[in-house]
Protein backbone atom coordinates (compact mmCIF):
# COMPACT_ATOMS: atom_id res chain seq x y z
CA UNK A 1 0.00 0.00 0.00
CA UNK A 2 2.61 2.56 -0.69
CA UNK A 3 0.62 4.85 -2.60
CA UNK A 4 -1.61 5.25 0.58
CA UNK A 5 1.34 5.29 2.77
CA UNK A 6 2.68 8.54 1.49
CA UNK A 7 -0.60 10.56 1.36
CA UNK A 8 -2.68 9.52 4.76
CA UNK A 9 -4.97 12.73 3.41
CA UNK A 10 -7.38 12.17 0.77
CA UNK A 11 -5.96 14.15 -2.27
CA UNK A 12 -9.40 15.10 -3.71
CA UNK A 13 -10.05 16.51 0.12
CA UNK A 14 -6.65 18.62 -0.25
CA UNK A 15 -7.13 19.48 -3.94
CA UNK A 16 -10.86 21.57 -2.61
CA UNK A 17 -9.33 23.42 -0.14
CA UNK A 18 -7.96 26.05 -2.12
CA UNK A 19 -11.33 26.93 -3.54
CA UNK A 20 -12.61 27.15 0.37
CA UNK A 21 -9.72 29.54 1.22
CA UNK A 22 -10.34 31.86 -1.62
CA UNK A 23 -14.20 31.73 -1.02
CA UNK A 24 -13.89 31.96 3.17
CA UNK A 25 -11.09 35.29 2.06
CA UNK A 26 -13.85 37.08 0.25
CA UNK A 27 -16.43 36.27 2.88
CA UNK A 28 -14.08 37.97 5.34
CA UNK A 29 -13.12 40.76 2.52
CA UNK A 30 -16.87 41.58 3.14
CA UNK A 31 -16.76 41.74 6.79
CA UNK A 32 -18.60 38.33 7.64
CA UNK A 33 -17.42 36.50 10.70
CA UNK A 34 -18.87 32.99 10.85
CA UNK A 35 -19.42 30.81 8.06
CA UNK A 36 -21.20 27.22 7.75
CA UNK A 37 -20.52 23.70 5.82
CA UNK A 38 -24.18 24.46 3.99
CA UNK A 39 -22.89 27.59 2.65
CA UNK A 40 -19.85 26.77 1.67
CA UNK A 41 -21.25 23.44 0.16
CA UNK A 42 -24.09 25.94 -1.86
CA UNK A 43 -21.60 28.20 -3.15
CA UNK A 44 -19.09 25.34 -4.48
CA UNK A 45 -21.58 23.28 -5.39
CA UNK A 46 -20.87 20.16 -3.30
CA UNK A 47 -22.41 18.29 -0.54
CA UNK A 48 -21.99 20.23 3.09
CA UNK A 49 -21.12 16.19 4.58
CA UNK A 50 -18.02 16.26 2.40
CA UNK A 51 -17.43 19.86 3.44
CA UNK A 52 -17.18 19.19 7.27
CA UNK A 53 -15.37 16.29 6.37
CA UNK A 54 -12.61 18.11 4.01
CA UNK A 55 -12.68 20.70 6.64
CA UNK A 56 -11.82 18.18 9.65
CA UNK A 57 -8.87 17.90 8.09
CA UNK A 58 -6.97 20.84 9.25
CA UNK A 59 -8.20 19.92 12.68
CA UNK A 60 -11.08 22.56 13.13
CA UNK A 61 -14.87 21.30 14.29
CA UNK A 62 -17.59 23.64 13.29
CA UNK A 63 -20.50 24.29 15.95
CA UNK A 64 -23.96 22.85 15.43
CA UNK A 65 -25.96 25.65 14.42
CA UNK A 66 -23.14 28.55 14.27
CA UNK A 67 -20.94 27.09 11.81
CA UNK A 68 -17.27 28.28 12.21
CA UNK A 69 -15.70 30.99 13.16
CA UNK A 70 -14.24 32.54 9.66
CA UNK A 71 -11.02 34.23 10.71
CA UNK A 72 -10.38 30.42 12.64
CA UNK A 73 -11.44 28.34 9.38
CA UNK A 74 -9.19 30.59 7.29
CA UNK A 75 -5.85 30.31 9.61
CA UNK A 76 -6.74 26.57 10.32
CA UNK A 77 -6.04 25.92 6.16
CA UNK A 78 -3.37 27.96 6.07
CA UNK A 79 -1.44 26.50 8.46
CA UNK A 80 -2.55 22.87 7.04
CA UNK A 81 -1.24 23.83 4.23
CA UNK A 82 1.51 25.29 5.08
CA UNK A 83 0.40 29.05 3.39
CA UNK A 84 0.49 30.61 6.56
CA UNK A 85 4.39 31.83 5.31
CA UNK A 86 6.32 32.31 2.02
CA UNK A 87 8.02 29.50 0.40
CA UNK A 88 10.83 30.23 -2.40
CA UNK A 89 10.72 28.38 -5.46
CA UNK A 90 13.38 28.16 -8.14
CA UNK A 91 11.53 27.49 -11.87
CA UNK A 92 13.78 25.86 -14.80
CA UNK A 93 12.39 26.08 -17.90
CA UNK A 94 10.84 29.79 -19.30
CA UNK A 95 8.75 28.72 -22.38
CA UNK A 96 5.48 29.11 -22.54
CA UNK A 97 4.68 27.65 -19.48
CA UNK A 98 6.99 28.90 -17.52
CA UNK A 99 6.33 32.26 -18.53
CA UNK A 100 2.88 31.57 -17.54
CA UNK A 101 3.36 30.42 -14.10
CA UNK A 102 6.14 33.26 -13.40
CA UNK A 103 3.15 35.60 -14.28
CA UNK A 104 0.35 33.53 -12.69
CA UNK A 105 -0.65 36.43 -9.67
CA UNK A 106 -2.42 34.07 -7.78
CA UNK A 107 0.59 32.06 -6.52
CA UNK A 108 0.87 35.13 -3.73
CA UNK A 109 -2.05 33.82 -2.17
CA UNK A 110 -0.77 30.74 -1.68
CA UNK A 111 2.58 32.11 -0.36
CA UNK A 112 4.11 30.42 -3.01
CA UNK A 113 7.10 33.13 -4.74
CA UNK A 114 9.17 32.14 -7.74
CA UNK A 115 11.84 33.41 -6.90
CA UNK A 116 15.02 32.91 -9.50
CA UNK A 117 14.46 31.32 -12.93
CA UNK A 118 16.54 29.34 -15.21
CA UNK A 119 16.83 28.08 -18.75
CA UNK A 120 19.69 26.43 -20.77
CA UNK A 121 18.66 28.77 -23.65
CA UNK A 122 22.02 31.01 -24.62
CA UNK A 123 19.23 33.47 -26.04
CA UNK A 124 17.05 33.14 -23.01
CA UNK A 125 19.75 33.57 -20.16
CA UNK A 126 20.78 36.89 -19.10
CA UNK A 127 17.20 38.84 -20.70
CA UNK A 128 14.46 39.25 -17.98
CA UNK A 129 10.50 37.97 -17.39
CA UNK A 130 8.54 39.45 -15.33
CA UNK A 131 10.71 41.40 -13.30
CA UNK A 132 13.36 38.50 -12.84
CA UNK A 133 16.57 38.09 -15.05
CA UNK A 134 17.03 34.28 -16.35
CA UNK A 135 19.84 32.41 -14.87
CA UNK A 136 22.02 29.78 -16.76
CA UNK A 137 20.55 26.31 -15.16
CA UNK A 138 24.45 25.78 -14.58
CA UNK A 139 23.88 28.20 -11.70
CA UNK A 140 21.38 26.67 -9.74
CA UNK A 141 23.72 24.79 -7.27
CA UNK A 142 25.40 27.88 -6.58
CA UNK A 143 22.47 30.18 -6.22
CA UNK A 144 20.74 27.64 -4.29
CA UNK A 145 23.36 27.42 -1.53
CA UNK A 146 23.22 31.13 -1.14
CA UNK A 147 19.37 31.47 -1.05
CA UNK A 148 18.46 28.05 0.69
CA UNK A 149 15.35 27.56 -1.44
CA UNK A 150 13.48 24.87 -0.55
CA UNK A 151 10.92 24.30 -3.96
CA UNK A 152 11.68 23.88 -7.63
CA UNK A 153 9.52 23.68 -10.85
CA UNK A 154 9.88 22.01 -14.00
CA UNK A 155 8.91 23.76 -16.85
CA UNK A 156 11.28 21.90 -19.36
CA UNK A 157 10.45 19.45 -21.93
CA UNK A 158 10.32 16.15 -21.49
CA UNK A 159 13.57 14.99 -22.46
CA UNK A 160 15.26 17.57 -19.88
CA UNK A 161 13.18 16.98 -17.03
CA UNK A 162 15.30 14.33 -15.42
CA UNK A 163 18.69 16.31 -15.69
CA UNK A 164 16.96 19.25 -14.13
CA UNK A 165 15.40 17.17 -11.44
CA UNK A 166 18.45 15.89 -10.86
CA UNK A 167 20.43 19.90 -10.38
CA UNK A 168 17.69 20.71 -8.19
CA UNK A 169 18.14 17.24 -5.92
CA UNK A 170 22.02 18.32 -5.86
CA UNK A 171 21.07 21.91 -5.25
CA UNK A 172 19.45 20.97 -1.48
CA UNK A 173 16.35 21.35 -2.90
CA UNK A 174 13.00 19.34 -0.84
CA UNK A 175 10.27 19.53 -3.27
CA UNK A 176 9.77 19.33 -6.90
CA UNK A 177 6.55 19.93 -8.32
CA UNK A 178 6.92 19.13 -11.95
CA UNK A 179 4.97 19.93 -14.80
CA UNK A 180 6.58 17.41 -17.29
CA UNK A 181 5.15 14.31 -18.24
CA UNK A 182 8.23 12.16 -16.80
CA UNK A 183 8.00 10.06 -13.84
CA UNK A 184 11.38 11.59 -12.20
CA UNK A 185 13.61 9.34 -10.09
CA UNK A 186 15.04 10.89 -7.36
CA UNK A 187 15.88 10.23 -4.12
CA UNK A 188 13.21 9.51 -1.48
CA UNK A 189 13.66 12.54 0.75
CA UNK A 190 12.52 14.75 -1.74
CA UNK A 191 8.47 15.04 -2.41
CA UNK A 192 7.43 15.50 -6.28
CA UNK A 193 4.10 16.58 -7.08
CA UNK A 194 3.04 15.95 -10.72
CA UNK A 195 0.43 18.03 -12.39
CA UNK A 196 -0.85 16.04 -15.63
CA UNK A 197 -2.76 18.56 -17.39
CA UNK A 198 -4.73 15.85 -19.53
CA UNK A 199 -5.46 14.42 -16.16
CA UNK A 200 -8.21 16.88 -15.69
CA UNK A 201 -8.97 16.95 -19.13
CA UNK A 202 -9.67 13.26 -18.75
CA UNK A 203 -12.25 13.76 -16.34
CA UNK A 204 -13.89 16.61 -18.71
CA UNK A 205 -13.78 14.36 -21.77
CA UNK A 206 -15.39 11.04 -19.38
CA UNK A 207 -17.83 12.70 -18.58
CA UNK A 208 -18.80 14.21 -22.12
CA UNK A 209 -18.40 10.87 -23.79
CA UNK A 210 -20.54 9.22 -20.88
CA UNK A 211 -23.15 12.17 -21.94
CA UNK A 212 -22.72 11.28 -25.62
CA UNK A 213 -23.37 7.29 -24.76
CA UNK A 214 -26.42 8.59 -22.97
CA UNK A 215 -27.81 10.48 -25.50
CA UNK A 216 -27.76 8.16 -27.91
CA UNK A 217 -29.09 5.42 -25.66
CA UNK A 218 -32.26 7.87 -25.19
CA UNK A 219 -32.59 8.11 -28.84
CA UNK A 220 -32.81 4.76 -29.35
CA UNK A 221 -35.22 4.24 -26.94
CA UNK A 222 -38.14 6.74 -28.33
CA UNK B 1 -25.39 14.25 -2.62
CA UNK B 2 -25.17 16.58 -6.04
CA UNK B 3 -21.21 16.74 -6.23
CA UNK B 4 -21.61 12.46 -6.11
CA UNK B 5 -24.57 12.49 -8.51
CA UNK B 6 -22.61 14.37 -11.22
CA UNK B 7 -19.46 11.94 -10.98
CA UNK B 8 -20.51 8.88 -10.48
CA UNK B 9 -16.70 7.66 -11.47
CA UNK B 10 -14.16 8.56 -8.93
CA UNK B 11 -12.52 11.12 -10.07
CA UNK B 12 -8.49 10.70 -9.06
CA UNK B 13 -9.40 6.86 -10.57
CA UNK B 14 -9.74 8.85 -13.99
CA UNK B 15 -7.20 11.19 -12.79
CA UNK B 16 -4.99 8.42 -13.61
CA UNK B 17 -6.12 6.75 -16.58
CA UNK B 18 -4.22 8.80 -18.95
CA UNK B 19 -0.39 8.03 -16.81
CA UNK B 20 -1.80 4.38 -17.38
CA UNK B 21 -2.64 4.88 -20.72
CA UNK B 22 0.98 6.41 -21.31
CA UNK B 23 2.47 3.43 -19.86
CA UNK B 24 0.62 0.83 -21.97
CA UNK B 25 1.35 2.84 -25.04
CA UNK B 26 5.02 3.08 -24.69
CA UNK B 27 5.15 -1.06 -23.69
CA UNK B 28 2.79 -1.40 -27.04
CA UNK B 29 6.06 0.94 -28.92
CA UNK B 30 8.59 -1.92 -27.72
CA UNK B 31 6.40 -4.82 -29.00
CA UNK B 32 4.84 -6.06 -25.88
CA UNK B 33 0.85 -7.92 -25.83
CA UNK B 34 0.32 -8.55 -22.24
CA UNK B 35 0.73 -6.36 -18.80
CA UNK B 36 -0.33 -7.15 -15.23
CA UNK B 37 -1.82 -4.98 -12.57
CA UNK B 38 1.91 -5.74 -10.89
CA UNK B 39 3.50 -4.28 -13.51
CA UNK B 40 1.36 -1.18 -14.01
CA UNK B 41 1.57 -0.37 -10.45
CA UNK B 42 5.65 -0.86 -10.07
CA UNK B 43 6.12 1.39 -12.91
CA UNK B 44 3.81 4.45 -11.70
CA UNK B 45 4.43 3.61 -7.73
CA UNK B 46 0.91 2.90 -6.91
CA UNK B 47 -0.67 -0.13 -5.02
CA UNK B 48 -1.84 -2.99 -7.67
CA UNK B 49 -4.81 -3.60 -6.01
CA UNK B 50 -5.68 0.01 -6.77
CA UNK B 51 -4.68 -0.25 -10.12
CA UNK B 52 -6.85 -3.37 -10.82
CA UNK B 53 -9.77 -1.19 -9.92
CA UNK B 54 -9.03 1.73 -11.70
CA UNK B 55 -8.79 -0.04 -14.61
CA UNK B 56 -12.60 -2.16 -14.00
CA UNK B 57 -13.70 1.30 -14.60
CA UNK B 58 -13.44 0.88 -18.14
CA UNK B 59 -15.23 -2.58 -17.98
CA UNK B 60 -12.06 -4.07 -18.93
CA UNK B 61 -11.41 -7.47 -16.45
CA UNK B 62 -7.87 -8.80 -16.46
CA UNK B 63 -6.88 -12.86 -16.37
CA UNK B 64 -5.38 -14.35 -12.97
CA UNK B 65 -1.57 -14.97 -13.90
CA UNK B 66 -2.40 -13.62 -17.51
CA UNK B 67 -2.97 -10.13 -16.94
CA UNK B 68 -4.20 -7.95 -19.68
CA UNK B 69 -4.09 -8.27 -23.05
CA UNK B 70 -2.32 -4.59 -24.19
CA UNK B 71 -4.47 -4.19 -27.49
CA UNK B 72 -7.63 -4.29 -25.59
CA UNK B 73 -6.69 -2.84 -22.27
CA UNK B 74 -5.38 0.61 -24.42
CA UNK B 75 -8.62 0.50 -26.80
CA UNK B 76 -11.14 0.08 -23.37
CA UNK B 77 -9.36 3.18 -21.62
CA UNK B 78 -9.33 5.26 -24.87
CA UNK B 79 -12.94 4.36 -25.68
CA UNK B 80 -14.29 5.27 -22.00
CA UNK B 81 -12.17 8.76 -21.88
CA UNK B 82 -13.75 9.34 -25.08
CA UNK B 83 -9.81 9.40 -26.32
CA UNK B 84 -10.88 7.55 -29.53
CA UNK B 85 -11.87 10.23 -31.49
CA UNK B 86 -11.05 13.91 -32.05
CA UNK B 87 -12.34 16.80 -30.00
CA UNK B 88 -12.14 20.09 -31.52
CA UNK B 89 -11.79 22.84 -29.08
CA UNK B 90 -12.10 26.64 -29.53
CA UNK B 91 -9.83 28.26 -27.07
CA UNK B 92 -10.21 31.67 -25.87
CA UNK B 93 -7.64 34.04 -24.25
CA UNK B 94 -3.92 33.90 -25.86
CA UNK B 95 -1.84 34.88 -23.28
CA UNK B 96 0.45 32.98 -21.40
CA UNK B 97 -1.32 29.98 -20.63
CA UNK B 98 -2.87 30.31 -23.62
CA UNK B 99 -0.08 29.75 -25.59
CA UNK B 100 1.45 27.14 -23.52
CA UNK B 101 -1.70 24.93 -24.34
CA UNK B 102 -1.91 25.62 -27.86
CA UNK B 103 1.35 25.17 -28.00
CA UNK B 104 1.28 21.83 -26.13
CA UNK B 105 2.24 18.43 -28.19
CA UNK B 106 0.83 16.29 -25.32
CA UNK B 107 -3.10 16.68 -25.96
CA UNK B 108 -2.97 14.89 -29.62
CA UNK B 109 -2.59 11.87 -27.40
CA UNK B 110 -5.89 12.36 -25.71
CA UNK B 111 -7.50 13.28 -29.31
CA UNK B 112 -7.98 16.85 -27.99
CA UNK B 113 -7.51 19.53 -31.34
CA UNK B 114 -7.41 22.70 -30.61
CA UNK B 115 -8.87 24.36 -33.63
CA UNK B 116 -9.17 28.16 -33.43
CA UNK B 117 -7.97 30.96 -30.69
CA UNK B 118 -9.60 33.39 -30.01
CA UNK B 119 -9.02 36.85 -28.17
CA UNK B 120 -10.15 40.61 -27.54
CA UNK B 121 -6.59 42.16 -27.54
CA UNK B 122 -6.84 44.08 -31.03
CA UNK B 123 -3.05 44.10 -30.92
CA UNK B 124 -3.16 40.01 -31.21
CA UNK B 125 -6.11 39.19 -33.13
CA UNK B 126 -5.29 38.57 -36.57
CA UNK B 127 -1.62 37.19 -35.99
CA UNK B 128 -0.63 33.89 -35.76
CA UNK B 129 -0.09 31.33 -32.96
CA UNK B 130 1.42 27.79 -33.42
CA UNK B 131 0.10 28.40 -36.98
CA UNK B 132 -3.42 29.09 -35.74
CA UNK B 133 -4.94 32.81 -36.75
CA UNK B 134 -5.82 34.62 -33.86
CA UNK B 135 -10.00 35.95 -34.09
CA UNK B 136 -12.07 38.07 -32.30
CA UNK B 137 -13.57 36.73 -29.35
CA UNK B 138 -16.89 37.77 -31.51
CA UNK B 139 -16.52 36.07 -34.18
CA UNK B 140 -16.79 32.95 -32.30
CA UNK B 141 -21.22 31.87 -32.50
CA UNK B 142 -20.53 32.29 -36.09
CA UNK B 143 -17.54 30.06 -36.68
CA UNK B 144 -19.16 27.83 -34.43
CA UNK B 145 -22.02 27.14 -36.35
CA UNK B 146 -19.83 26.60 -39.26
CA UNK B 147 -17.69 23.99 -37.49
CA UNK B 148 -20.03 22.52 -34.81
CA UNK B 149 -17.33 22.56 -32.32
CA UNK B 150 -17.84 20.97 -29.00
CA UNK B 151 -15.16 22.05 -26.20
CA UNK B 152 -14.23 25.66 -24.90
CA UNK B 153 -11.15 25.96 -23.05
CA UNK B 154 -11.34 29.33 -21.12
CA UNK B 155 -7.54 30.86 -20.48
CA UNK B 156 -8.31 34.39 -20.31
CA UNK B 157 -8.09 36.25 -17.01
CA UNK B 158 -10.68 36.10 -14.18
CA UNK B 159 -12.67 39.43 -14.65
CA UNK B 160 -13.07 38.24 -18.52
CA UNK B 161 -14.27 34.78 -17.78
CA UNK B 162 -17.82 34.52 -17.53
CA UNK B 163 -18.51 36.77 -20.57
CA UNK B 164 -16.87 34.09 -22.54
CA UNK B 165 -18.23 31.17 -20.72
CA UNK B 166 -21.88 32.86 -21.78
CA UNK B 167 -20.25 33.33 -25.46
CA UNK B 168 -19.32 29.76 -25.50
CA UNK B 169 -22.78 28.92 -24.11
CA UNK B 170 -24.37 30.73 -26.72
CA UNK B 171 -22.17 28.88 -29.48
CA UNK B 172 -23.26 25.51 -28.63
CA UNK B 173 -20.26 24.56 -26.65
CA UNK B 174 -20.92 21.55 -24.55
CA UNK B 175 -18.08 21.31 -22.66
CA UNK B 176 -16.11 23.75 -20.82
CA UNK B 177 -11.94 23.31 -19.34
CA UNK B 178 -11.73 26.16 -17.35
CA UNK B 179 -8.08 27.38 -16.63
CA UNK B 180 -9.44 30.85 -14.78
CA UNK B 181 -10.05 31.02 -10.87
CA UNK B 182 -13.93 31.41 -11.65
CA UNK B 183 -16.69 29.54 -10.53
CA UNK B 184 -18.78 29.78 -13.93
CA UNK B 185 -22.30 29.79 -14.08
CA UNK B 186 -23.84 27.96 -16.58
CA UNK B 187 -26.60 25.88 -17.97
CA UNK B 188 -26.86 22.70 -16.10
CA UNK B 189 -26.60 20.79 -19.94
CA UNK B 190 -23.22 22.21 -20.33
CA UNK B 191 -20.27 20.41 -18.62
CA UNK B 192 -17.58 22.33 -16.92
CA UNK B 193 -14.01 21.18 -15.48
CA UNK B 194 -12.27 23.61 -13.84
CA UNK B 195 -8.56 23.62 -13.67
CA UNK B 196 -6.84 24.92 -10.17
CA UNK B 197 -3.43 24.78 -10.57
CA UNK B 198 -3.30 25.89 -6.57
CA UNK B 199 -5.35 22.53 -5.77
CA UNK B 200 -1.81 20.48 -7.40
CA UNK B 201 0.59 23.37 -5.43
CA UNK B 202 -1.55 22.37 -2.63
CA UNK B 203 -0.89 19.04 -2.15
CA UNK B 204 3.02 19.36 -2.99
CA UNK B 205 2.43 22.12 0.26
CA UNK B 206 0.36 20.24 2.40
CA UNK B 207 3.21 17.37 2.12
CA UNK B 208 6.35 19.53 3.01
CA UNK B 209 4.46 21.57 5.74
CA UNK B 210 3.65 17.93 7.24
CA UNK B 211 7.48 16.52 6.88
CA UNK B 212 8.79 19.76 8.56
CA UNK B 213 6.46 19.65 11.31
CA UNK B 214 7.61 15.70 11.77
CA UNK B 215 11.33 17.14 11.26
CA UNK B 216 10.77 19.38 14.50
CA UNK B 217 9.38 17.09 16.27
CA UNK B 218 12.08 14.31 15.61
CA UNK B 219 14.25 17.21 16.72
CA UNK B 220 12.75 17.76 20.39
CA UNK B 221 12.64 14.24 21.00
CA UNK B 222 16.59 13.67 20.66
Amino acid sequence: MRGIKKNPYPQPSIRRLPSYLRFLRRLRGEGLLKVSCTEIARELDLDSTQVRKDLALTGIVGRPRIGYGLADLILAIEDFLGWDRTSDAFLAGVGNLGRALIGYDNFRQCGLNIAKVFDTDGDKVGSMVFGRRIHRLGEMPALAAKSGVGLGIITVPAAAAQKVADIMAASGIKGIWNFSPVRLELPSRILVENVELVSSFAILSANMRRKRSRGVAAGHST
